[in-house]
């Protein structure tokens, strides 16, 4: 297990990162930032894009670390877009509890909107349930392929 | 007039770049990206930062330019976080009008949560009527001043 300062053992979002959490569905990992399968389903594709090092807000990152999970957010927006047939996507991220922010781990929210759903907010709906792990691991795969074929 | 194809004379945040609305309150502008006092004050402090070149989602960006605006809004929250005393803030960014987009230009919304603002979704509050002209300068100045004091 990784036990650098960077890395906080009580964090479930770094316990995703070393691996031992089987429920986690991966999507990518690249170059200090990671991403994976929402267990809350909030819509379908709906991911989460984190710095591998353990950092609570953007108040304690560097540009480059931000720039670096921005820009991996872009490039899973545009692969669970296509992957799930969604014209619109909002991206956000929340930073302190008092923002709403639930993990104290930097988290960038990606949800893809799909045909039909229609411009309400859907931030915070903390009344969906989380989806069983076979559904998650099955949107993960169904991401990857569309991140493959990108151009 | 920028009469050039990455401006679009109809679009209100192009016609903000180009000068000709003495209503808009801009907080900064470097590098191809601006930021703006968000006329609904959400929040007290509630800037957008946009892109200079006029394009309408995050699916027609390059990586360097949406991390260019990335980063930008990541110093406009901490200044703005900074000025009004706020605790905690939300960065989001809509693409698409199924996606509550009102504005077919990128832009990213920075909403600083003052304290005792607790977590509750602040998104799509469109009942916020826009903030006088005098009031947006003056939080524009306020950012600003908190931006020239970041190391």
């Amino acid at each position: 297990m990784n036990t650098t300062p960077d890395h906080d053992p009580a964090c479930p979002f770094c316990r995703n990162l070393s691996g031992t959490n089987p429920r986690c569905a991966f999507v990518s990992q690249s170059d200090g930032v990671s991403s994976f399968v929402n267990p809350r389903q909030y819509r379908p594709g709906a991911t989460l894009v984190i710095p591998d090092r353990h950092v609570a807000t953007i108040f304690d990152m560097t540009a480059e670390e931000w720039g670096a999970v921005t820009v991996h957010a872009q490039r899973i927006a545009v692969a669970a877009c296509s992957a799930f047939g969604a014209p619109g996507v909002n991206i956000f991220q929340n930073n302190g509890s008092n923002a709403g922010q639930t993990v104290s781990h930097v988290h960038v929210h990606v949800v893809p909107r799909p045909e039909g759903d229609e411009g309400s907010a859907i931030f915070g709906e903390a009344h969906f349930g989380k989806a069983p792990v076979a559904e998650r691991l099955a949107v993960a795969a169904r991401i990857r392929k569309h991140l493959a074929a990108a151009p």
